[in-house]
């Protein structure tokens, strides 16, 4: 291009910007047609989708990327099938914007609300998977927000594509172009500029590795809606069902090992650790799972010696720590010490220390007598999320449309003054 | 002091940060009674109060503080009164915190719910008022957050006292000294070292002049609630009641000038210009309010030329630009180009364009027939407020107790896992 990136994002900024004040006025109808012109162009350009990844698979295959990503690189007719349906779930989602909530009278005549309205333009970095391209428009068009998209270098072409589709659907519901825009550039400065244009953009969602994560908090002058470890902790309780315990112990960590819900230390309580480590142990081995013990543990069952650093290592693998704790105070300390604040839970069927864990571990989910995985947009009823928030402020936990608004006073007078 | 000022501050946030574990769990009824008792010792040390108060005036007066600024640290019997009632109310508040919305049961058979919890630790700056000590402590305290107070170096005597009453309030009821910690010292490196200890400090509240916030979000490593300026708008529609307009617009101007909801322009839709300003102008120049407007207005009534920066200045004085536009699409664009994203407010009798400037108003309060005055924790409900926030994300306009709080995810199963 002759311009240079800087300026190319300033005019991406300022035409998302533009677009953001006509889709905050935009009625959930017209969203949802748009939504399902998407889908239909998806559908209609198929071929021309799978020609473009596979130029971007052969590129990727000869620089080397590695099998896993270039797995998640891969755009088959199924993932194009999931991406369409995507786009009809979010479609079907009720419109988070426009609700007004505990409007109420004041002594002064005065009527006081609150609407829930769209941020504005959202921003969004993300690696190889093209399929976050439609994710992540869908979601944002939804809730009434301007996106810029800034996808892998590796899947520059899957994504042109993408967006191609993406512009015939707004322009055949007659929604502004720049209501979702993919930038075309593969230069890096583009995410500089991107996450440093506060004027333009209103939030950044990163999706990626921790390192690209924290490089972009650090480095941005716009909020950004973060997600770093999933240190997840599931604690039996000394009045757990210890059937219950085992089952929710076991799926919390062998659902799937790669996600960030993921169980990562059990803790137990050393009242019922006797009875119940041995054959949650067996369980693990027979699953091929690497367990390592406190000293404790390690009097009870065979497991590597758990060392300072495994408490506070988010393994993504076939390894779990294991800590046999003195009663619920020793627990919620743990994970509140060495855990990372994402999800979280207890095994009990006491209800006093059920209500005091949710209480007291400072997590984005905290669950009783369910295992970590469940912490999954999909799975809690969002259609679909965004990421999964480990700020405090603003959204925690997986985000979907709720998340990507935030909520302004609204107040009716009829000629009222202050006095 | 012999600790370096880094060590003190790592000292205050640590002990702050365990505080914040037992504020999580403490029943609404002892907080209320920690605020009850907080007031009484402010009565009964009226005496030490004043006394102290009356030093850092002496000191200020000498080192030449200007007259505002006595006035604000000036701690006066209807001062303390107002403090002590203010805890009153704080305590007779409903608590947000353990609050759980939207439980419901989803497909897999577990229950998704969100609770309020509180944010942790909330770092409040602030410069020379010695009743935000009280106010900002009290709302903390009641949303289960530990606080720390660094308040401005010539109130240090007074935060000092005010810093008594409250731990023999808290102690009186046995909650840790460390719920509420005031700093000790007035070296500066304090406020670097508070605004970048993530691990202990959730968020900062700066309270004071735009300079100071500005150089507060440059530097904070840690989210801030900001309160940038209030550049507020009142648009005179040309389905507007011209005597309601008269009174709104005299009231968001006049009220008192330096609030950060006075009105700084006027825009008044073409079609009623000539009708509503003259009379208008009148009344603002009887007020003696300097006026600037546009060249249309200037057509229409005796004002100075308005210039470009007019339009982008919170004058906090007797000082109104005042603009001709067509129609509300214009009347929008002008606010959400140049205004802050504060309060802006509508004058109309027309339901649908009074929902359109409620939806495309991108300001924190968006106001209808009412004037942007009313901005205020106290005239919202709130009770009290700890600022303003003119940031989108977390907490928008006038925040009080919810607003230092967040919302977890709180999910319940009774074994089950996920297939």
């Amino acid at each position: 291009m002759t311009e240079s990136v800087s300026a190319y994002m300033t005019r991406l900024g300022q035409a998302a910007r533009a677009a953001s004040r006509v889709l905050a006025r935009t009625s959930t109808g017209q969203k949802n047609l748009a939504l399902s012109a998407i889908a239909d162009a998806l559908g209609e350009d198929r071929e021309a989708l799978v020609a473009a990844n596979a130029e971007d698979v052969v590129a990727a295959t000869a620089a080397g990327l590695e099998p896993a990503l270039l797995d998640r690189l891969t755009l088959t007719p199924a993932r194009i099938d999931a991406m369409i349906n995507g786009l009809k779930q979010v479609a079907a989602l009720p419109d988070p914007v426009g609700a007004v909530r505990d409007l109420s009278a004041r002594p002064s005549g005065i009527q006081i609300g609150k609407m829930r309205v769209p941020l504005g333009v959202i921003g969004i970095i993300y690696e190889s998977r093209p399929n976050v391209t439609i994710d992540a428009a869908s979601l944002c068009l939804k809730s009434g927000n301007a996106t810029i998209l800034r996808g892998g270098s590796e899947a520059i072409r899957s994504n042109r594509a993408i967006a191609a589709c993406i512009q015939k659907g707004l322009a055949k519901v007659g929604l502004p172009a720049a209501a979702v825009q993919v930038v075309e550039t593969t230069d890096r400065a583009a995410v500089g500029a991107l996450i440093t244009m506060p004027e333009f953009v209103d939030v950044i969602v990163p999706r990626g590795g921790k390192n690209l994560i924290e490089r972009i908090s650090n480095d941005a002058r716009v909020p950004v809606i973060k997600h770093l470890d999933g240190i997840c902790h599931v604690y039996v309780d000394e009045a757990a069902d210890l059937a219950k315990a085992e089952s929710i112990a076991f799926n919390a960590k062998c659902y799937r090992y790669g996600i960030c819900g993921a169980m990562e230390t059990l803790l137990v309580d050393a009242k019922v650790a006797e009875t119940f480590l041995p054959a949650m142990a067996r369980r693990f081995e027979e699953k091929g799972v690497e367990l390592r013990g406190c000293e404790r543990t390690r009097d009870l069952i065979q497991a590597l010696p758990a060392t300072e650093a495994d408490w506070s290592t988010e393994y993504l693998a076939p390894i779990l720590s294991i800590r046999i704790v003195e009663g619920l105070d020793e627990a919620i300390e743990h994970i509140n010490h060495y855990g990372s604040h994402h999800t979280d839970a207890i095994v009990t069927e006491n209800l006093g220390r059920s209500r005091r864990f949710l209480a007291e571990v400072d997590s984005s989910s905290v669950m009783v007598n369910a295992p970590t995985c469940f912490a999954d947009g999909f799975e809690y009823g969002l259609g679909a999320e965004i990421g999964i928030s480990t700020d405090k402020l603003h959204a925690r936990g997986p985000v979907g449309l709720e998340g990507l608004t935030s909520e302004k006073y609204v107040v009716f007078g009829d000629g009222h003054v202050r006095s």
